[in-house]
């Protein structure tokens, strides 16, 4: 895949920032890695990102538990299908997640959570926003931050798009973020009861993915979120199978939804895929 | 649009169809009208389609009520964009709509409607099956004769998917009919009772899109109708809007549906689209 790991010396854009490596791959796809306020992570732009042509954003939400080196492989797949349609893509590994330290009360709420499961009892909602809501807070002003660092690079500009991930922190960050101007959503985690109301306040067009028969997310909760949404623009998109299952057509689907919404047209050339 | 319209003399494939006026359309479609033992019909072949490479084939369904006439131009669009995908389409004027004649008791189970409506009341599966079931048993033996006359063309091949109409006649197409290898299905008419039980039996790829708002149609219905096919692939796209606010992106998605269970991969060439 790829050819060269290297160091990369030098300044970078804004104190806050500091890559750490780059690698260019096959495709023509720059990789970089990168630490944002002790944060580790990876940013993706395509060929045809230049300063005088900066490519849009996507930002790749991560799920709590993996962590950036156990997600890589299929962040970077995304990243790289984003890249054919010129659009760049970046991560943060999630507060609590792989390297980084547990968040206050995690311990206690999944102790919880692991209980209500094997009691057979609905979870109750004080365990989910124990579970998500310390997320949610930390994970928010993170990506608001990583916007102010990486939309000051000379090959990376806006609209930015927001993509899987905790779907209660793509609800906030589409809330609060005006830079965010579509967000594709996975209902595969827990639904703090707040994120409903969040969700009413979400404007910009949505695509939400819900894996029909997921062990681990309650399919009704999932429909709820949707029927919240206040977007003009929404689609939810249920495929058969489980958590871990989506099928290759789903992500492809969603790509077209960002390039739909995030790819300006190519002065002078027709626009490519979908 | 179209640029000739000529009647067509000469022999048909078999006794029942008759082709009787064709237009070759200026993206190089070929338009044929035709007669199939007594029902109006129209075949849409894309330039494409050879005797030595024939093309897949949509059978697009239509609603009940409308008719051919009026519905012509959105099935027109729909059979000019797969042709863009190599693949045919062809369309039957649905029993008791336009030009037809009306289905016995429909008089009576359309004013047993209104009624329940006007009244607020949900309204009663024996409405439900009166209004729908008598098309569904008209429908499908039609379809089926259309594709013995269809796939006896020199030009028009397998496999076949079925798209849109009445969705209580699409799945009974599905279960009954082995030629029909994927079904996209609008979630916009009513569900008898029978049809629920009818989805279990139905294997082959399903894509079902629902208009989140449609003012006409049950929503709750339409999730257990998705969740009862037996398909082990099954996308349900949902988007914001009325009955007939279907996006045009939702339209594209179907169509690419259709690609990928359909059209056989090129000899020698590099597929198209998608």
């Amino acid at each position: 895949m790829g050819t060269t790991m290297s160091p990369v010396p030098g300044p970078t854009p804004n104190a806050a920032l500091t890559f750490t490596a780059e690698q260019q791959l096959d495709d023509g796809v720059l990789e970089r890695r990168f630490v944002l306020d002790g944060v580790r992570g990876v940013l993706w732009t395509p060929a045809t990102a230049t300063p005088s042509r900066p490519a849009p954003l996507i930002l790749l939400g991560q799920p709590g538990g993996l962590g950036l080196d156990r997600m890589y492989p299929r962040l970077a797949g995304r990243a790289r299908h984003a890249a054919r349609d010129g659009i760049a893509s970046a991560t943060l590994e999630t507060p609590g997640s792989g390297e980084r330290s547990p968040l206050p009360g995690a311990d206690r709420a999944r102790a919880d959570l692991r209980g209500a499961l094997a009691s057979g009892r609905p979870v109750p909602d004080d365990v989910v926003d124990r579970l998500v809501l310390p997320l949610v807070d930390r994970s928010v002003p993170e990506w608001r931050s990583a916007l102010d660092a990486l939309l000051a690079l000379p090959d990376v500009g806006g609209p930015v798009g927001f993509s899987g991930g905790v779907i209660a922190v793509g609800v906030r960050l589409a809330v609060v973020e005006p830079r965010v101007v579509a967000a594709g959503l996975f209902a595969g985690s827990y639904v703090p009861r707040s994120t409903f109301e969040e969700a009413r306040r979400v404007t910009v067009p949505v695509h939400v993915l819900l894996q029909w028969d997921d062990e681990g997310n309650d399919r009704q909760a999932a429909l709820a979120l949707f029927d919240a949404f206040g977007s003009s623009e929404k689609t939810l998109q249920a495929n058969l199978g489980g958590h871990t299952g989506v099928p290759a057509f789903a992500g492809q689907d969603a790509a077209r939804f960002f390039a739909r919404h995030l790819r300006r047209p190519s002065p002078g050339a027709a626009p490519t895929g979908g």
